[in-house]
């Protein structure tokens, strides 16, 4: 840590400062510039109060010099982590295509959406069973009832299914699914996140709509502090300005994310857009930009053939969008 | 609800659209003009999707006409909303000024402080029991022996007492306190807020970080919903690309939630500037644009003698603010 | 245009504003609904003061229908526009690559620069000449003989050079200059704007830093107005709440600013991030998403053979990325 | 300034940057830590480049430590500057209310305007002539008729004029005006700034729609650089993801502005919300937190009788809001 002195700042004052940090075990060097002293901290600040030593009336400002992610970080950890859901692994080179309904409503719809996205070139079922709603007046999910159609898609595909928890309350319901996801709002339910690193589950962990990238990293730090090391990150737009798009895709995470930390980061285009038609572009350019996979919303009902949903592909886009993935996978790669 | 229909449309998709929302209960209305079609929908459009309508390629946009929130929309209830803590009320001309540490650490500590404030003048005492915090490597709080130190702080003062819940998994043990505060990022656990409306207790909601208003009283109508309408609202600081405050104090968002729902609204300006020094003037602002009422950080610990708490008052500060803020209403109320 | 009023409006008052509103040779379609009334409004409505009839006491909202851009809308000229260089064409499904210096800085160092991009196939020289800098105190650029270093650039390779105009008093200096650069700074300096409406030449128009779409299109129209519809837009990062890159490029605006307008859209990866490393998957991304080339900062000073310069790249790193690049349209075109 | 190198780096790459650092007359002061070594630069740092340092493969980060701005900085300038405008002054404990209407449009209009703002105690006078557009087909001001109706204004009732500048191919026209304001969208307009500081005359510094504090300052350095000294600071509102209000007015930039500058601020409540009644609320509360002064909008248009102007008070509410402000003054100041 390094703090910075005002100028004017008298000896007696700076001296008591330091004797303050001294005892805290911290060493202090001092640097002494024209207008400004910078002292710089040596030693264990992990818990040293840095927004408490900038609020000192002598102090100019702080700074923080080591991250305050740990596990998740890659200076301590270089390789790519690769997280196993069953056969697959997620992260490392492999890419991963998630897709599936927004929520899952019968046993047909998702049976026939497994299917169809599975013969597309998907590697994982998502569906909603528990939803979290602005409204409290909107449909809430099948909630128990959705999981048990995902394990029904699953047996009938074999693809793994991944879906959202909205509540620690809930977490014994899903012990048999294959991947948690843990939704932008809860990015900072701290409570679920360290109940998430108590078992041995990976977990999809979306940024939250105005999270940091260090503050996603710190919510990563919740569930692998517990010993659950398994996390796939999650970009899903965020909320800026900006009007034309429901959110704005954050792009550049990806590969700042990849620099910061070791694990997977995969995109959600469908959330970040909210408009089905910019699936396609923003599913290309997050390939191109290295994300280790995707997240993207099929559906495939009937009842709804006069509209596309406002954020899903059909499972004919779908097919197609999957075909110029693979071409243009192999030109990222290369 | 109002339909824009993009130029050029058939007259056969347009049909098409008209005979599925009639097919809904909804009466359409159709204005043409020399470009665009309107189309407005009479009848129920609460579980009209209309995202879904948006979504269609005959539809350039969809307006929402009626307020999404109801229970707490001042349009079906004109008159505020006076919440009742004990004897005090909140709302409806009253102010209503919580202070009290971050978080409770001692007994000496807590009573100290709730003394201080009381003799200031506060009408009721906040603390930190559970801290939801950024990091798991930093205190979560003294937890259900916080919650005992607050109710000794009650006994000593009689002052009612406010603090966070940051899991309904907690919920039982927020039996005997005062008002239950759901910080910022909490304001969509809906799982939560879901719970709060079962029960008969005033609840305390701030405003999210990236939350719009719309939002949070969506978040209002989850615990209303429920049956429990006594809230009071709180502006906490959004969000933005500023930089020089830890947040950006949003102060019109208090007439405007004045014009747009019933219930009391505070504001917390420790929180949103993350500066004691900035917590006078901005107390002082809230109040002079109608502020139902405050909630300040108030700190009184020898440890610490050497600096202020980044946002934190002294007692003697928050002494001094109390007379000024004394005065400054005899103005605004006139 | 399209006006809820609020509930429970007296006919009298309704009929006054219906009264002013054909006044003002509007027809007005009532469509009556549970609460609301929604007026739609049939005529020209492109002088119609929107925000004065949404302040009206009677009126909940307002609702433009028609888009205020209209030169640059893709809905009056559903064809891309392709922007003549001399005998390089913009758009159209050409791709452009504009390579080059931050700064001009010596007749060495430009056609340096100039030599080693077009051997890696850039078609268009970039070099700061005028340089909006926001301190008083920092290098402004050589100005006037900065652009005569373009013009020997240009003559020992062939390449069109693009440069930043910052203010009008310069417009005769920019006479023989290919393509005008309006910065982000500049995108609402609508004198500017009007006076670059009245040549003959190509303009790249960079969004602004907190420009909505609609407001850069608008922007467009002050040039298109004055008769030059040779616009090249660029869209080069937003400021958010995000602190990793310097902005948050905005990619959906590429394909939403591909469906509103006819014009081509290219992508800055260098200002956008601030960070060199990142503009190699920043400038891959633009390209799947569709856009229609990349301007890039190139550096090549021994000089400062210590590092990398923030955003620049070396060119060697540039030339990898155009082999990378060329192996990406061929998957993105098909 | 302070440089954070990464951990491992080796030490002849730390002595070659040190070489590069002394080579350019700084001194630096090394505090190896155990992960981190902090390199502290003594010396004038003015010219050093920060990105170029921050983007060396072997720098984790770097910090400025002196401010940027230093002409108007308050660290070398403790007391208030007071602008003079004629007789009367800005700052230093007086308090400025400028009033009238958004554009000039005739005689009659801004002579009655000024009679009235004039009666209620406004102190200056506010009216467009040259008016900025979003859009190239709006009503773009009298221009220079406006200016003369303006000073006819002027002679009818004694009150100092400001008005808005938007080319600096129009300086000439405003010999005779008062205040020269820049707008927000001109914050950057540098050229517009440079020229300003050359003439002798006060200028209203409107923040830009999207400026940090910091970017606001570097602007009045451009002005001051010129020797002109006179300059008012104006918060009007800042974009953000918030939607209720045209903008978001950034309150606790008053107190910061005063911390950071010796400048006056003014606040400008009828842009910041673009709605005539939250004007009272923010101008009462701009005022409690310590603004020099108001820039209120205020109309008199017996045409527009119908409605209020989106964000112009009426004569008769600016001045029961003179009243209410004449009251709170005398509580804030005590």
């Amino acid at each position: 840590m390094v703090v910075i002195l005002k100028p004017g700042v008298t000896t007696e004052k700076r001296n008591q400062l330091i004797n303050w940090l001294n005892a805290q075990n911290l060493q202090v060097h001092i640097s002494e510039g024209a207008q400004y002293t910078v002292l710089g901290l040596v030693g264990d600040t992990a818990h040293t109060d840095m927004d408490l030593i900038a609020s000192l009336d002598i102090v100019d400002s702080v700074k923080q010099v080591s991250d305050p992610f740990k596990r998740c970080n890659r200076k301590f950890h270089p390789d790519d982590s690769v997280i196993s859901v069953g056969d697959l692994q997620v992260g490392g080179g492999n890419f991963t295509v998630i897709a599936g309904p927004c929520s899952v409503e019968s046993e047909e719809q998702i049976v026939a959406v497994a299917k169809a996205v599975k013969a597309s070139g998907a590697t994982m079922l998502r569906g909603g069973a528990f939803k979290p709603r602005t409204s409290p007046y909107d449909f809430q999910g099948l909630k128990a009832d959705g999981l048990e159609l995902l394990k029904t898609a699953r047996a009938e595909t074999g693809l793994p299914i991944v879906t959202e928890i909205v509540s620690l309350a809930d977490i014994d319901l899903f012990e048999d699914i294959d991947v948690i996801q843990v939704g932008a709002r809860s990015m900072q339910n701290f409570e679920l996140l360290k109940e998430l690193g108590h078992i041995s589950k990976p977990i999809l962990l979306k940024r939250g709509l105005s999270a940091t990238l260090k503050e996603l990293l710190m919510s990563c730090e919740y569930i692998m502090a517990g010993g659950n090391e398994q996390i796939i990150l999650c970009e899903r737009g965020i909320r800026t300005y900006s009007d034309y798009t429901r959110n704005t895709l954050d792009l550049s995470a990806v590969p700042m994310l990849h620099e910061l930390s070791h694990l997977p980061v995969i995109v959600d285009p469908s959330h970040a857009t909210g408009l089905s038609r910019l699936v396609r572009p923003m599913a290309m350019a997050a390939t191109a930009c290295g994300a280790d996979g995707l997240i993207i919303e099929v559906h495939n009902d009937p009842l709804h053939a006069l509209c596309d949903g406002a954020q899903s592909l059909r499972p004919e886009e779908f097919d197609s969008l999957m075909k110029d993935l693979d071409a243009l996978r192999k030109v990222v790669l290369k």
